[in-house]
């Protein structure tokens, strides 16, 4: 029949899920993170991160009545982290209005790549990876770099050197703040192996083996 | 950065809710539908289903540990709910290879839309409407138009309206099988005034009436 007598609405499972996030009905577990007490639910946690679930389907599910303390991690960094779990997108990384939220974003996107890491959530790993590629400056390019390595991000780690490849972007980072902080030794000595031409092979094998 | 250097996968989340299903990892109700035991989650059910919530979230809380009877469904049909509430899909009407099947699928379309009904799904509601919609044929027409009804399906009454708006395929109707069994007389008598030319307007008037 090609008249329309219906219209289906759009998929809205996580429309359904991300209520259930807000409104926190029947949240059976409850997380200590950075002083705030953030409620859940077992099962939604569990279908979407391995770790979670056997963490909270194995060690601790004779205690899940007591608060589950998260350290190391911010209150808004694990809101987010469940907004992700709960609905499959992250609004907190979709702010690109000025360079001041933007800053923010890159951020976030760090702290987020680290949460979603230790909780194995590939896709929100590679969301994150993705908006650091995109972000890459002078400023961010060192802790970019370190996370990378840290994180087995292999993409974000290309980006960063092909960034990189430029003396005066290189300087730049040398230069900036976050370069002594953040820097990882094995990963400054792959970018110089990648920098550096081939008629510099033995020397690039001796700061290999620093 | 024009080059792509991270892939970010699809959305994932009905993937990873229907797993949860399969595997029924932590489900914390159990219903007997049809002689069948099947087990679900109280939180996945009560984000999808505002039935289900004031259910399980009210009446039934304090005696989650028991089975909940479902009566009047087969437990084929409970699954496939089960299914679309999980995962917003409904794989059972998908199928469109021979005729025979494509009967089964409307079939079931017909019990899915009156378990979707019964536990506020408007989606899933919409969809079978959708696909009976597009399979009205003289068998199926008298109950469709009984079920359209019943459950308040506006585009449905239109479609099987506009299928019997054919004098060949009235008569057909009224001779099938299906015809005295799920004929529905207010919505009968909606369709004879419908069908009636406006010079018989009393006749239409007294016709409601009776």
């Amino acid at each position: 029949m090609d008249k329309e007598f219906v219209v289906v609405p759009r998929i809205n499972l996580h429309r359904c899920l991300g209520d259930l996030l807000k409104n926190m009905d029947g949240a059976d577990v409850t997380f200590h993170v950075g002083g705030e007490k953030i409620s859940a639910h077992t099962s939604v946690l569990a279908a979407r991160s391995s770790v979670f679930k056997a963490e909270l389907f194995g060690a601790m599910k004779e205690n899940l009545g007591d608060p589950i303390g998260i350290d190391d991690m911010e209150a808004d960094v694990f809101k987010s982290l469940l907004y992700f779990i709960y609905t499959d997108s992250v609004p907190v990384l979709d702010m690109t209005s000025n360079e001041g939220e933007a800053h923010g974003d890159v951020a976030m996107a760090s702290h987020l790549l680290v949460a979603a890491d230790r909780y194995n959530i590939k896709r929100l790993n590679l969301i994150c990876e993705e908006k650091l590629c995109n972000h890459i400056d002078t400023n961010m390019v060192a802790t970019s770099l370190a996370l990378s390595e840290q994180h087995g991000c292999k993409g974000l780690k290309e980006a960063c050197f092909e960034f990189l490849a430029s003396p005066s972007k290189l300087k730049a980072m040398k230069a900036s703040d976050g370069y002594e902080k953040k820097s990882c030794p094995s990963v400054l000595k792959e970018l110089i192996t990648r920098l550096l031409p081939d008629e510099f092979e033995t020397l690039k094998d001796i700061i290999m083996e620093i």
